[in-house]
C-alpha cells in the first residue's frame, strides 16, 4: 500500500467516525489556487472545476472536466472517474444521488487553514448546483474530520518525518561546524540552502526566511530573512529551520553561545535562560499524552517561563509538522483569538507537534523548538532535543 | 519604479475606476493556503491572520501578526505596518476607522479563481471582526477590480510575457532539431525538462503534464503525462507546453508530421486539418480589439472550424496568461456554464491572451496556440506563430 492509499483508507475509516458519508472537495484551477487537502490524497492538478469525493465506505470518486480525467485514473485510486464538458453541475447531482450521503463534508473551517480550502465564490456555486436536490441542506462543515486526517500520522508519514527531522539535525550540526566569530547571517543562510540542495530537500518554509537567523541582540525578531549580523564572541547565535524532504517537514530551533577569548563558559544569565527555556520544554513534554487539551500544554510551558523571571512568548507553544510546516489542526496553542477554537481541540496519538519557544536577552535571543510524536502512553522525541547550549569557540 | 510598485501604482488608479474605496485581502498561513491576487503585489509570507489594504488613493496599508511585520516592512512598498498579538479584530478596526473607507473590495468570484482568494472560512470571521461596525455592510466584491488588476499588464510585466515566449519558442525549435522517428513521447518530455532547467526557467504548469505531448492518434488527449507513444512516420507529433521565467508564464503548442520515406508533403488530410486549425485562429485574432467581448471571439474560431467540417474543441478558445499560465479574469470563453461570467467580459488593451483549439485526426492530433498582446487599435503577435506544418524527416 503506497502512501496515498494508507491515507485513502484513513480517510474511509475517519469519514465513518467523524459521522460524515461523504467528503467532497471542490475545486479549480488548483494550479493558482488549491485546497490543501488535495495533496492528502495525490499529486493533482486540475484545470476546470472537479469534486473529489470520500465515502464512508472509502471509495473514492472523480468528477472532472474531459481532458484532466486521464492523470486521475492512472493515479489508480478511484472507484469511479467521470467527465463532463459544459457544466459540471448536472454530472455531480447525478453522482451525489446514486450515492445519497445524508451528510456530505465540505472544507469549511474558521480556525484550521488546512481545513479551510472552500472558497467563498466556489460555495456559492456549490449551493447553486445543490440548491433544487436534498444535498443543499446536507452540507457541514467537514473541519473536525480534516484535521483528524491530516493529524494522525500513518506509519509511512511518521517514517518520513524523522527522515526529515534526522536531515534537517544534521544540517544544524554542520552548521555548528561552519560557525565562527566573524560569519555572517547571510552567510550562514548560503551554507544551509547549499546544504539543503545538496541533500535533495528544499526549505520547509519560504527560503527568504528559512533558516530564520538571530547573532547577537541587534538582529531582527521574527520572520524575516538574514541580516547583516555576525557572530560575535560574547553573544547568542540562533536558528530556526526545516527541510521539507520526499513531501514532508522538519522543524527545529537551536542555539550556540559564542565565547569571549576568556571565557570557558557563557556567562550565569546565558546559562539560565537557556535552562528555563529547556526547563519549559520538558515540562511541558512530560504532560503529553492523548486527550490532554492543546492550550493545557500552552499553558504550563507558559507558566514555566514565566515563573523563572521571563516574559510570555507572543506565540503558540507549538503547531503540527506534516506536509506542511505549519501543519494545520490543533496545537499547543494559547486561548488567544487569533487562534479560533484550535487551543481547544484535543491531542490524539499519531499527531507530530512542535515545542518552541525563546527569551530575549541582552547576549541574543535564545529558543528552542522540539518535535515529538504522540504516542498510546505520551510522547517520543523526533530528532535528539537539544539538552546543552552550544559553544562557538 | 520597481515591478511590484508600477503593479501597486495601478492598483491604486483602477481602485478609483472601480469604485472602490479600499481592496482588502485577508489571509493567513499563505504557505498552505494563499490568495492568488497577493503575489501582485509582492513575495509575501504570512503565518497569521494579515490584513493587506490599498486604498484608491494609493497606499498600502498591512496588518501582521507581530513577527510576520518586519519582512513586510522591507519591500519599501507600505505606508503603514502594525502588528497585533492576540487578535487582529480591534486593529482592523481601527485602521478602518481612520480611512473610513465607504466601498470595501474583498476577493470573491464566483466565475475567476484568481480573483476568489476568500476562503469561506476567512470571510466568515472577518463579518465578525466588523459585526458592530458600519464596515460590515461596505463588504464587496472586487472581482471587477482584481480582474483589471491582472489582466492590464504593465510595460515591465509586457517585456516579461514577451521573454518568456521568446523561451518557450526556443525549446520548441530544439525540440523540432531533437525529434526523429523512434523517438518517445518520455524522451522528449525529458529533452525538454533538461533544456527548461538549463536556461533558469521552471515549466509554465505541473511538470508531470508540461508540455503535454501526443505523439501520434493513440496518445491519450487532455492534460496528462508523456505515453510510450514514440514518432512514427505517417503520423503527427503534437507538444503543448510553456516556460514560467521571471515569475511570467508563456503557452503555445506546435504540429509536426513525420514524413513516410516515399513522401515529400504530408497527406492532403493533414495539410487540410492544419490549415483549418490555423484559419480558425487566424480568424479570431483578425477581430480582437478593446471592447470585444470575449465569447464572441471564440465564436468566430468555433465556427470557422465547425464550416471546415470539423468538430467543436471541448475547452475555450483562449484564457489571459501571466502570473499564472490561466492569468484569470476574461477571456475567449464559449458560453457553458462551466466558464460562469467570464464569457461576457469585454477585451482590454493590455491583455495577453491565448488562441487554442484542435482537431483530432486519424493521423494524430493537430493543434495550435498562440498569444496575442491586444493593443489600442488590435492586436499583437506574442512569440512567432506557426505558419506552417513542421516536418520530421
Amino acid at each position: 500500500m503506497d502512501l496515498y492509499q494508507e491515507k485513502l483508507h484513513q480517510a474511509g475509516e475517519l469519514l465513518a467516525a467523524y459521522d460524515l458519508d461523504l467528503w467532497l472537495i471542490f475545486v479549480r484551477e488548483t494550479a493558482e489556487h488549491t485546497d490543501p487537502s488535495l495533496k492528502l490524497l495525490g499529486q493533482f492538478s486540475f484545470t476546470w472545476p472537479t469534486a473529489i469525493m470520500v465515502t464512508c465506505h472509502g471509495q473514492a470518486l472523480a468528477l472532472t472536466g474531459l481532458g484532466d480525467d486521464e492523470a486521475v485514473r492512472r493515479t489508480g485510486l478511484f472507484t469511479e472517474v467521470r467527465t463532463y464538458t459544459q457544466s459540471i453541475g448536472p454530472e455531480l447531482v447525478r453522482i451525489l444521488s446514486v450515492y445519497d450521503p445524508q451528510r456530505i463534508g465540505i472544507n469549511i473551517s474558521r480556525s484550521d487553514v488546512s481545513a479551510d480550502g472552500l472558497t467563498y465564490g466556489m460555495y456559492l456555486n456549490l449551493c447553486d448546483y445543490l440548491a433544487d436536490t436534498p444535498y443543499r441542506n446536507r452540507l457541514i462543515s467537514a473541519e473536525t474530520f480534516v484535521a483528524a486526517l491530516r493529524s494522525r500520522k500513518t506509519p509511512q508519514e511518521v517514517a518520513r518525518l524523522r527522515a526529515a527531522a534526522d536531515l534537517g539535525l544534521r544540517i544544524f550540526t554542520a552548521v555548528g561546524d561552519f560557525l565562527r566569530p566573524g560569519v555572517s547571517e547571510r552567510e550562514v543562510a548560503t551554507f544551509v540552502h547549499a546544504q539543503t540542495n545538496a541533500s535533495g530537500a528544499t526549505t520547509a518554509w519560504d527560503p527568504a526566511h528559512c533558516p530564520g537567523l538571530n547573532a547577537g541582540p541587534a538582529s531582527p525578531w521574527g520572520h524575516v530573512g538574514p541580516s547583516d549580523e555576525i557572530v560575535r564572541p560574547g553573544e547568542i547565535f540562533h536558528m530556526d529551520f526545516g527541510v521539507k524532504l520526499n513531501d514532508y517537514c522538519s522543524d527545529h530551533q537551536r542555539v550556540w553561545y559564542c565565547l569571549r577569548p576568556n571565557e570557558d563558559e557563557p556567562p550565569a544569565e546565558v546559562l539560565h535562560a537557556f535552562n528555563a527555556v529547556k526547563a519549559a520544554i520538558r515540562n511541558a513534554a512530560a504532560a503529553i499524552r492523548p486527550g490532554v487539551v492543546g492550550w493545557e500544554i500552552d499553558a504550563i510551558a507558559r507558566q514555566t517561563i514565566t515563573a523563572a523571571g521571563y516574559p510570555e512568548y507572543p506565540h503558540a507553544l507549538g503547531h503540527q509538522v506534516g506536509r506542511a510546516v505549519h501543519d494545520g489542526g490543533v496545537g499547543f496553542y494559547p486561548r488567544w483569538e487569533r487562534y479560533g477554537d484550535k487551543p481547544y481541540g484535543t491531542i490524539d496519538a499519531g499527531m507530530v507537534l512542535t515545542l518552541e519557544l525563546g527569551v530575549r536577552t541582552r547576549y541574543g535571543y535564545i529558543s528552542l523548538e522540539e518535535e515529538v510524536l504522540v504516542t498510546a502512553d505520551g510522547y517520543e522525541w523526533i530528532g535528539q532535543p537539544q539538552e546543552e547550549l552550544w559553544l562557538i569557540r
